[in-house]
């Protein structure tokens, strides 16, 4: 058993939009991804998702009002809730959700990780 | 809806290992605390325990190693690990655990807080 460096992480992360599993806990994925450029819309029926930003900002587009993440903050998307993540620049998040979330939620598309890799 | 800061929820905390809930999600809790000196020996029967230093050096003593914790780090405790929390100088840290987690796991002592406060 040994400690996990984020920053060591995030290096071996080389495209956008791609999360990756860092941690799994009571069936809980500790997940995380660089982001840059816009992500569709879309929800995740039964899964609160919690982005945290390490490094960046993050804009959460929800349908009645925008979300600006800056470091060290975060933002608990509720189940169901109509999201749309945008970076200006790049951003890298860390977050949490159950192991069982997909990254475009409800919509099935080209950009649809349905198994996340382990780093 | 809007965004945590928790570098601001840091500042409100003016006790040591006395952890605040400032999310939850999936009924999960995420916590912060700030921790200086010694905490004591103990596990959580049914939940896993993640540690995120977000400033400082944590060490985690577990039976048959430490782990060292410095910023951006993490280290996930498996349930029914014994384990005891060191922090020569002061610690800030993000927990993530079960709703039903107690500091103090299977011990009961004048330290154990029963109701987590939210901030």
């Amino acid at each position: 058993m040994e400690a996990v460096n984020l920053l060591e992480k995030f290096d071996l992360l080389n495209e956008y939009w791609s999360p990756r599993l860092v941690g799994e806990l009571n069936n809980q994925a500790v997940k995380i991804a660089k982001l840059k450029g816009e992500f569709i819309w879309h929800h995740h029926e039964n899964e609160d998702e919690m982005f945290f930003v390490i490094k960046g900002e993050l804009i959460i587009k929800l349908k009645d009002q925008d979300i600006l993440l800056k470091e060290n903050e975060f933002f608990i998307i509720p189940k169901g809730t109509e999201h749309k993540p945008i970076a200006k620049d790049e951003v890298w998040v860390m977050m949490f959700e159950p192991i069982s979330t997909i990254n475009t939620g409800n919509i099935k598309s080209d950009i649809t990780i349905d198994k996340i890799e382990r780093i």
